[in-house]
């Protein structure tokens, strides 16, 4: 095997072709980075020795089929909707597969095909799903294999901006696709506890969060994400009493964040009419309840929200800008469009600013008759605003499990996501050379 | 033109099928009842000297084209979905085409066609929507007659238990479909209020109700529609600077359904895990949030829900069973599901019981440089659970408006709902001797 090839070459393809081309000078392999603008391609390989940067139009199979059959072994950074065609082709033409998008039930469904033809695809090998499927892996089987029974599996991950850049009230700014972080937890969160299902519709989610210690960084707000039941499967997890997933916010974010879902800011579903010419002020006075009694549009959102007009929550509203008799100026958009403009209007990253990533498991068990907590912590800061933790962490993984395919170490077939010792091993271990390193902590309960 | 044709003998059609047979009595007409369940068509003419019952399987083309072409008038209250393909077997068959439902895009998409033909497709010709329309409707053009400038147009509607067999803590009983009711509200209720655009989601939308005085009935709760911005261009008052439709509901009712939205049980989008075995019990505590202060789930819920334990509220859900250490017993049911299979064991009505529709139309107008308000108010009750006012009002309707059609009065063509004058005049005149009569009360403002 000589060739990879990365279909992709965004903001979140930094890190992983600059690693792939480092392998590949140190294995005398050949990087192909295609993409539909071949401009950021080349760029991205920087008349690198062992790269090139080229041309590809995705939806255009046969210049697809073309690609790909020249290469050994394939990087998909698409859309996840368009995986599908790619491990088609893939299939057809016995390479190998891997991407950081969730597999999706059509992916699934190739599974029988993909053993048969003795190759792996591999989804969910980036940050989140990724490195949190593998730590927490590790450390399960870990367990496991010294015999305890874990009662309760709880597992944060945030994607922050660092304390040293952290310069405005939200404690926030956008380090990833802004888009998901406005509809974030949108549905009913849904994970168990003490053995009992448990539910949050959206509406309680921001109100209702969780603090977080984070060992050596302080305390951290935690609201569920909506699909912890799903790794008592991924995991084999299946009768495990405590089960929670949730994302990490700075203090003060949750609070916040509630009023504006209070409001109805974050409503993706319908357009509002006139968003073109309407003020930010006049859309949150369509918002505002009748006949509630103040003077001013901020008494009445006070009076609203049940909080005071000099609360922190008021003062992150107003640095936002919503109560501007400034022009929206966006055509036709939802809420959340809006809300969205104006937010990357304020958390954009300045050049300098680092991002941070902080991963936490905690794992309670009983070990020799005692009740233990174990707390394995992994947090890593950005360099800038184009070398991220986030772009570094999205992209290490996957640029390192093509290595392990690469050199042959891989024996498992078939679609998987990174659960297994043979993948998770050698990738953490080789990321912990990157500054991926969870530190434990333990307490007896 | 001889023969009518009814496609359904639901619940809905009673006072439809009694209606159309005398009307065929008179003028010597024939109704055809076609239902997938032939003896309750035959059950609803009961033996009628002008009419009979048959099957009828719609989704069979050559059935349902063979029976439309023997009539003269179609009346169709299938589900809504399915009146497009009998819509174009009448256009097919020169046939007129009348339903309760709301007009789909794909049925106004035939407007031309059924111009062409010479045909009227009447939709929108029951209660809400219909009488709403031509009640409103006959009023904007009475005003518009003397030449005022209307400023504001409020509609109530809602479809209540009478006083009269109101026995339960919230005053509420089905009186129509329950699925409707559970999942009433959501999305977010849009109207204007003094040319500004007002939106209010979901989870604010019973908490904010206002209260509305009913002349001669005293006061109720209602909450706004999602859908008033639409009611401009359906009733030529573009420019009016406050427009307004809400449902009714008693008081009390609003605060109480807001604590079963605030909770989650409204919800229809995904499924309870093991929901067939889980009591209510058990499904309450899984909404109820973490680290609550108190000893029993009753206080908890009380504290989520910032009520007092002993608050009407409180009683409310306690009355409905939602306590109950007694299985769900449906199997993957959502909560949406659950909630409306809890309602129906409790707001049944009784073989006796009666129903009562409510609509009420506020005109706010400048006449003779004074500014008057209007209210036009129509109360009506049914006999019994089967002769309920809500069949009436929605059977009555439709059944006026074919014995209009049949004697060849009505002139317009194309597809339309009652908006013009030569129907809503003749239609609102008959319904008069059923009691549909709307008093009127004015005032200066």
């Amino acid at each position: 095997m000589k060739n990879i090839l990365i279909i992709g070459a965004g903001r979140s393809a930094t890190a992983l072709i600059k690693y792939a081309l480092e392998a590949a000078r140190e294995n005398n392999w050949f990087v192909t980075v295609a993409d539909a603008n071949p401009q950021a391609a080349e760029q991205k390989v920087g008349g690198h020795s062992h790269g090139r940067g080229t041309w590809l139009d995705v939806t255009k199979p046969n210049d697809r089929r073309e690609i790909i059959e020249r290469n050994d072994v394939v990087v998909s950074l698409l859309p996840a909707h368009l995986h599908i065609k790619v491990a088609k082709d893939c299939i057809k033409y016995k390479k190998h597969l891997v991407t950081a998008s969730y597999i999706s039930r059509d992916l699934y469904r190739l599974g029988d095909q993909v053993k048969d033809a003795e190759l792996i695809f591999m989804g969910e090998m980036g940050l989140d799903p990724g490195i949190d499927h593998m730590s927490a892996m590790q450390k399960i089987d870990e367990l496991r294999d010294k015999g305890v029974e874990i009662t309760a599996f709880r597992s944060y991950a945030g994607g922050l901006i660092a304390p040293e850049s952290d310069d405005n009230p939200w404690h926030y700014k956008f380090t990833w696709n802004p888009r998901n972080v406005v509809l974030a937890g949108q549905g009913t969160a849904q994970y168990i506890e003490n053995n009992q299902y448990k539910h949050i519709p959206y509406h309680r989610l921001f109100a209702e969060h969780d603090v977080v210690d984070i060992p050596g960084m302080g305390e951290y707000e935690a609201y569920p994400n909506r699909s912890s039941l799903l790794y008592r499967e991924t995991y084999d997890i299946a009768e495990i009493p405590s089960l929670l997933r949730a994302t990490l916010r700075h203090k003060g974010y949750c609070k916040a964040w509630n009023a504006l879902v209070q409001i109805g800011l974050t409503d993706d579903t319908y357009p509002i009419v006139d968003s073109k010419s309407l003020t930010y002020y006049e859309l949150l006075e369509g918002y505002v309840s009748r006949n509630l009694p103040g003077d001013t549009l901020k008494a009445k959102l006070a009076k609203m929200l049940k909080i005071a007009q000099r609360s922190d929550v008021m003062k992150k509203l107003e640095w936002l800008g919503l109560f501007e008799k400034e022009q929206i100026g966006l055509n036709k958009a939802t809420p959340a469009q809006i809300l969205q403009h104006r937010l990357q209007q304020k958390w954009t990253l300045e050049p300098d600013d680092k991002d941070m990533i902080i991963m936490q498991h905690e794992f309670e068990y009983t070990h020799k008759k005692k009740k233990e907590l174990l707390i394995s912590t992994m947090v890593l800061k950005g360099e800038n605003s184009i070398d991220t933790a986030m772009s570094k962490l999205v992209g290490l993984p996957l640029g390192i499990f093509v290595k392990l395919i690469m050199q042959e170490k891989i024996t498992a077939t078939g679609v998987n996501i990174p659960v297994m010792k043979e993948v998770y091993d050698p990738v953490l271990e080789e990321l912990e050379d990157y500054g991926v390193i969870f530190k434990e902590t333990k307490r007896t309960l």
